[in-house]
């Protein structure tokens, strides 16, 4: 069995909770405009037009373009739904960069620490690189680099995503393992001869909807990435 | 004019005197075997592949492939045509990895130091992000992230690389600055709408070959990294 080399992270969802930061920073931004916006619909409704619109570019139906441009597309589209009419450029600028802004689950940075005495370790977003650049600075997380969807031109999980980021990364399919919360993005990776560690984020879809993770393997199935350093012998 | 939010940095040649380091890895390496070999001849020799071999690829006659492929694919003919006969894979690879070794020119970790108090900082380099991320570490450069050739799928100086790499670190054309020791480089990124930053690197094409630029408008022309940071205002 090939040894490991690195270790490549999914970001949404794995690393930070999403729906808390943007559901805040929706109340924050648009209560002063004299909207009272349920923040934790608004920002599910945000991130359910993210991979119809992905999809849009995956089966080359759009080109690319990074992830803060489909972002503030789909919040014009979400706020008019929600009755809040034509938001200001302004306010779909500073919404937009809310995504920059997320707070990670508390266990990621010592995780991260930890994992990194070992691995060459990079996050697979995607998020665009300056986005997961100003969420690393936001997290204190250090990376070997910072890749992605944006150095492949194409939105995960398409193979060249996973494939593209573990050669940057100087590492095979076979030494690499892929960390994320969705088995979207294992069941990929697994299949390009990645190794794949699942990491529960029980709230990700909302409360009481696990991820469906039935009759699917992973090489490691864990509650925090400090657990994965534990298994991986990565000392405290 | 608008306000420079980031710098770019050619890594070969400007930041790091590959001559030199080299000329003394192949000493090193090739002197055990038995070969009596001309380090800085070899060198220069090697070099001078790398402009036709790029060519290939940005021509389209050629698949996109990483630096360190190209270097070894090279370094196997230079062996070749230096006598040497057919180099074995151990010691091809040995070579290949050299790149990833380059030691820095004098002023530049007290340069980027002082730059990076300011501005975003990125190496947009032809060389491939493992590359750039093994000589960052070898000479404790700290960057925003690490762009270049690799997330843009061909080389410098086709102008996708320099915009590719400004979008990925957040920056408007105008608000970027190329930094670099050739007039290649600073010519395409300039033609983009880029700010220039030319560094003289006297030696970079050997002793007495100063770098051709008569006649081009630089924004800023400085002998080093620590006088660029003394002229855009970054203090010691």
């Amino acid at each position: 069995m090939a040894a490991i080399q690195g270790l490549l992270f999914d970001v949404f969802g794995t690393l930070v909770d999403w729906r808390r930061s943007i559901s805040r920073e929706v109340r924050e931004i648009l209560s002063p405009l004299g909207f009272s916006t349920n923040g934790e619909a608004f920002a599910d409704a945000w991130r359910a037009a993210y991979q119809p619109a992905l999809e849009e570019i995956r089966s080359g139906r759009e080109p690319f373009r990074p992830l803060d441009e489909i972002h503030r597309r789909n919040l014009a589209n979400v706020a008019r739904d929600a009755g809040l009419g034509s938001l200001d450029d302004r306010t779909l600028g500073a919404l937009t960069l809310a995504w920059h802004r997320l707070d990670a689950w508390p266990d990621v940075h010592q995780g991260l620490e930890r994992l990194r005495t070992r691995y060459r370790l990079a996050p697979c977003s995607n998020g665009n690189l300056s986005l997961v650049s100003d969420l690393s600075r936001h997290n204190d997380w250090k990376w070997t680099m910072i890749l992605g969807a944006e150095i492949a031109g194409d939105y995960k999980p398409k193979p060249h995503v996973y494939l593209a980021s573990a050669a940057a990364l100087g590492c095979r399919p076979e030494e690499t393992i892929m960390v994320a919360a969705h088995s979207l993005d294992l069941r990929a990776a697994g299949a390009l001869g990645m190794r794949t560690a699942f990491v529960a984020r029980p709230r990700e879809h909302g409360t009481g909807k696990p991820e469906k993770i039935d009759g699917m393997h992973f090489d490691w199935a864990v509650d925090s990435l400090t657990e994965l350093a534990d298994r991986l012998g990565c000392g405290e």
